[in-house]
């Protein structure tokens, strides 16, 4: 179909794409400015960025190949250069820090609220566009950064309706992860050998320890009967790996952890500093009160967040409360983000190393979240609509939604053709509190009808037809025209 | 360079996107506040679609070629289909109403605020992604929901903070344009013809009447020398063109403007149309008290809004204050959105005509006028910055910061790696309001030292060298540690 004017388009959205309504959007926009409010409490600046970025900027073009990756929607410019939709929110933001380093304070602190776009395949709750909330510090290797991060991912967990008991903040650190597959004998430099190691480990929330220690051994059939060759490992070496990778470690913990596997003289400087720089951490989320017995921020060392581009601390917020999954087995919700310290994006750039720490938070899994904990979702404001008896002349109508607006009631005069019929039917359909009737008997008595919507709702319950309760006395009241915003108020206020 | 491992990718934004900061991200928001909870006051409901369409569902491919517009982005989907980034957000509109009208009350009344992307040579002020905050009520051919929509406009350009006499909504109807244009004898069929006519007559702010004389005569030359065609009308059609295209039109006179060019036997009933709807129009907003003498809503038969889809009333926000252009004449404003009544938009997918009717609003161009009126424009708030003076243990100023943010004050603990200097240096370069040393003597005496930045930048200004203020005791006062909440905001609320 080569033009929309031959024939007629399909009205549909791209697959993988979805509209979204108020409902949603007014929960979201809650929260999202609850998260905002945090981060910029906190002295975060907000910065926005293109949509778009040259694919080389972001890092995704296919290695030795002249296309971009599969995985980002990308397209040339007009002077053919390849320019791709956002992936993440971390890839602009270190193009930027390169472009204007020279402007900026040291550290440099912002957030950033906005839509990603992943040219994955899409899939129920799978989404090629989703909105992510970072926030990032560039430009400082202190320790203190990285606990100023995960205090900040709790509070703002807190701020927006979460309890204490509800959320955990794990942390690790890639250069433990590195130093004890060192430690074992393994060469750093095989990145495939590492990277089957780091994925191996990955999957214990999934595969439990014995799928993982098949994983770093011989390989793994799963139930399909697909099998994945696996890291082929000595016993005692993934005896060592799985006794490190310990979802309960304690953050107190990671000194004598340290000992432990920097002992029989197998230290590596990757070790020490890692060792090092979780125990500073700990101390500044310990001095602050975080390590308390709600299990607010802990040491985690199962935590990998894949095979991204960290450098040092890796943390993710997991929900702890219980969930159906697709199998109805009860599980805890899970991540709902994470971050991590990644030295190495801006050089990218610069050639310049460049330490920064920062996390996102994924948008729609954390209002999952809120919703299932019934924590204070926002809902839309209730409306009232004043119907229209003279369609030849509306503005007794306006004039009547102008005044209940001007006391804050969100309100529309009915603007279609239809009957009183269909206005009703209209502002049922909508939703809508309440609907206002002013006949001309009403207004020569100098009155109006207020008809409860939701009241004749419930009342249509335990009548015979919908359409009975449309004259239900009980769900409508006449009251005088000069108090139409008092009441209109009193009757908002009782149901809502 | 098709590898970005393989040498460095030079950090910048794509040709006509650019970054956005904080100051300008907090007016800008604080506006868009406004808009919403304007346009949600009048019943209003948020919808976001995606950033993306199908090209078909835009009505961008171009006629008889398989290729989409190039101006807008677009690339191909995995099955090959061709998808864009939307150019409007009235596009998407229609394609949603099409794809739900059975579940969608009718009238549908939505508002939108997004980005929307052109694929345009990009130039001074002039980029390839902006946003747009359109209000559409869809389904409804009454004129009292045109009349809503300019009075909404007006309602929310005073909502941002203008005053009346500085704005003018101007109504103008396509269907008195194109009756006018029957009247004097052209047939509107002539697709070409009649949109030469509509875009000479859209200069006239900028050429003047004699050079719309030109356009629609023989033809014109402009400045460089470049050769315009006219529309080759007789004078007596000219005239009459220009007669009828006039920006002082009243909206009390649209009935005797009707019988005026209605006479002598030409009335098209499309003429007759348009008089009616521009009249029921003007009845409303005159009963509402909007046809005031600050000139809120008019009637400007001189206004087009170039060649797009509309079908009945057209208007457009023009503020009315002088500004200088960029040759330094004194012109005003000008335009900052605009919109009208689109009847054919679903029927492009449907089949089925569907009355529509909505304006946009041009966000950054109102941004711009709000400054340059000096409107309460929104800024982000002050900061206080807490340095840190042993690097080895950040928890105390952790502490600080706790106690201000708890009693709404943003403050950050200091995360880099820097000396004291190097403190100062970045609280200065954030632009913070304040900054707070605790020293060990500070600690033991119980007191904490609080340097005003701002004043001291103020008091920098009369002494030799910028660094003499750092060490100036105007600038700076010794507080206890325990009045810490007290004393910063007393400071704080003496500076804004």
């Amino acid at each position: 179909m080569a033009d929309g004017k031959q024939s007629r388009p399909k009205a549909r959205t791209v697959r993988g794409f979805r509209d979204r309504a108020a409902g949603e959007l007014a929960a979201e926009r809650a929260m999202l400015d609850t998260i905002r409010r945090t981060y910029e409490s906190y002295g975060f600046d907000a910065l926005e960025t293109p949509f778009v970025e040259y694919t080389d900027a972001l890092g995704k073009f296919l290695p030795d190949v002249d296309r971009p990756n599969a995985g980002v929607f990308s397209f040339r410019d007009e002077d053919e250069q390849w320019v791709s939709l956002r992936y993440d929110l971390t890839a602009p933001l270190a193009r930027y820090v390169a472009e204007n380093q020279q402007f900026l304070p040291r550290p440099f602190r912002r957030y950033q609220i906005g839509t990603v776009f992943r040219n994955d395949k899409p899939g129920p709750g799978r989404y090629r566009e989703f909105i992510q909330c970072d926030a990032d510090t560039v430009g400082t290797a202190s320790p203190s950064a990285d606990a100023e991060m995960v205090m900040m991912f709790a509070d703002t967990l807190e701020a927006v309706g979460l309890k204490r008991g509800e959320y955990s903040i794990r942390i690790n650190s890639r250069k433990l992860l590195d130093g004890v597959i060192e430690s074992v004998g393994i060469a750093l430099a095989d990145g495939a050998l590492r990277g089957t190691i780091l994925r191996a480990l990955d999957k214990r929330d999934r595969l439990g320890e014995a799928g993982v220690r098949l994983l770093l051994g011989k390989g793994r059939k799963d139930e399909s009967g697909d099998f994945t060759d696996g890291a082929n490992l000595q016993p005692s070496q993934i005896d060592e790996l799985l006794e490190f990778s310990n979802p309960d470690a304690k953050l107190d913990g990671v000194k004598a952890l340290g000992q432990k596997f920097s002992g029989e003289g197998r230290a590596s400087s990757l070790w020490n500093e890692g060792v090092e720089e979780v125990a500073r951490i700990a101390d500044v989320v310990r001095a602050c009160g975080y390590d308390d017995e709600d299990g607010r921020i802990v040491l985690d060392t199962s935590i990998i967040r894949g095979l991204e581009y960290y450098t040092g601390a890796v943390f993710e917020a997991q929900l702890t409360f219980p969930v159906q999954n697709e199998k109805g087995q009860t599980v805890v919700f899970g991540s709902v983000g994470g971050g991590g310290r990644y030295d190495d994006l801006v050089a990218r750039f610069t050639g310049q190393r460049t330490p920064a720490v920062g996390f996102s938070i994924g948008v729609s899994r954390l209002l999952t979240a809120l919703q299932m904990r019934k924590a204070a979702v926002a809902a839309v404001a209730p409306l009232v609509v004043v119907t229209v008896f003279d369609k030849n002349d509306a503005s007794p109508a306006f004039a009547m939604v102008r005044e209940l607006r001007g006391a804050g009631i969100r309100a529309e005069a009915y603007v279609g053709t239809g009957k009183m019929g269909d206005q009703f039917k209209y502002a049922d359909k909508r939703g809508a509190a309440l609907a206002i009737i002013e006949g001309p008997d009403e207004r020569a008595k100098g009155e109006v009808t207020v008809k409860d919507l939701a009241l004749g709702a419930e009342l249509a319950k335990s009548v015979e037809s919908r359409a009975a309760w449309v004259g239900n006395r009980e769900a409508q009241v006449t009251i005088k025209r000069t108090d139409l915003v008092a009441e209109i108020r009193r009757m908002l206020a009782r149901e809502h």
